[in-house]
């Protein structure tokens, strides 16, 4: 199964003092871009897959949504999001999202933020989130852009008085081992085309693709953020079941 | 209107001499990839957008085209491609394709071969190329792969041991002056999103997202072309208007 970091005790504590984790949704630099992906959830069902802490599920309530289904690997996580609700309308279950089996045509939205670039195998995944909505419905996905996954040594470099991301290896695909939070964080990495291809090949329809980087009211807010715009972090792909089949 | 760096005699001189242009489509590594995203061309109207010396516009006539209509900026390019056929299919314009009128629903195939990042107005392009294809009509282009176009020190540098690209700027949208052929040549770079957005603010649906990269087999015959896996050189998109307007 996927590696489940979060549960890792130094990679748990470190995560938990994250702006997202404290503030939740607005502590999330991309959260207002992901929000406008975000379809109309009045009355809808809702699955998010690695949802941690809970609050995105918590907010798809405040949108209306009818049932909201939170998976997630971490029992550490989902012991924390059940604790911060109890709203009937939300359920939180433990799932390796790698091998979870979704039922068919049961949501009208599947959320995943920045989940997937821990899980290996996307194809089987997809092919899951694919069947699951319900014709019309929504994926909305977040995941660390695959500029940011794919150097050998992923930090800032300075080359000749300027701060460069030394990009290599984007077109080789797999596994990459970083340390962030606690040593030894498993990441896959897969390229902007193997993520768009796996919506089309499921027969999604690609809505939108956004590379996220600090607007200038970000900016004026974080100034230390102006070098995401040197490498976006963050790739939000968002696709649509054709209302028809 | 754009920059004609091809009638500049050194460039044009340069350019003679790449592969693509000596031996055409297949001197071109991304060719294989490009072709498989062409539609079946039997009885089509083609358009190529930057048709240079006309190798994809003589190719069409191969597979049926009914008529192909090849524009381009390049007065030296346009009189060697009409010097190389008298298919009275094939018709070549002198066009700045940045201030091109298309006209109206008039195409089955609009193609365009590495010709957008030299363009200042893509959203005004995108508009004229939707409105030019008929309804199940396609468009399929390639361009230089944002993360080639996007540093400000567009070459391979060398960072404790390892050969890096030095990617900056990536979300800082805009003109981008390097010397490759001729000095001074500008470029405009794009982001991946801003590309794929402008399909689909245009209604066209996305039906292939390539990042081109070497096969293992073309790695055999081009050993030297293994550090284009650490950076893709081309984006390839494939759109199509749908059938039912």
């Amino acid at each position: 199964m996927t590696q489940n970091i979060y549960d890792d005790p130094d990679f748990f504590a470190g995560y938990s003092t994250l702006p997202r984790s404290v503030e939740g949704l607005d502590g999330a630099g991309e959260w207002p871009v992901v929000r406008s992906l975000v379809p109309r959830l009045n009355g809808a069902d809702v699955v998010d897959l690695g949802c941690g802490f809970g609050w995105f599920c918590r907010w798809a309530t405040t949108q209306g949504a009818a049932t909201v289904l939170g998976l997630d690997v971490s029992r550490n996580m989902l012991a924390r999001a059940a604790a911060d609700t109890n709203d009937p309308r939300i359920t939180y279950r433990h799932a390796d999202v790698d091998a979870v089996e979704l039922p068919l045509e049961a949501f009208d939205l599947v959320y995943s933020s920045l989940t997937l670039h821990y899980l290996r195998d996307l194809p089987r995944l997809v092919a899951q989130i694919a069947a699951s909505l319900r014709p019309g419905g929504s994926f909305v996905a977040s995941v660390e852009h695959p500029t940011y996954t794919a150097p050998s040594s992923p930090a800032w470099t300075t080359v000749k008085g300027r701060d460069v991301w030394p990009l290599d290896g984007y077109l080789r695909e797999g596994p990459r081992v970083t340390d962030w939070l606690a040593p030894g964080v498993v990441k896959q990495h897969r390229t902007i085309a193997t993520y768009v291809d796996a919506l089309l090949r499921n027969g999604l329809e690609l809505t939108s693709l956004v590379e996220w980087g600090p607007s200038d009211a970000d900016l004026v807010a974080h100034p230390d953020w102006e070098r995401e715009r040197d490498r976006s972090p963050f790739l939000l792909l968002a696709a649509r079941r054709h209302a028809g089949r």
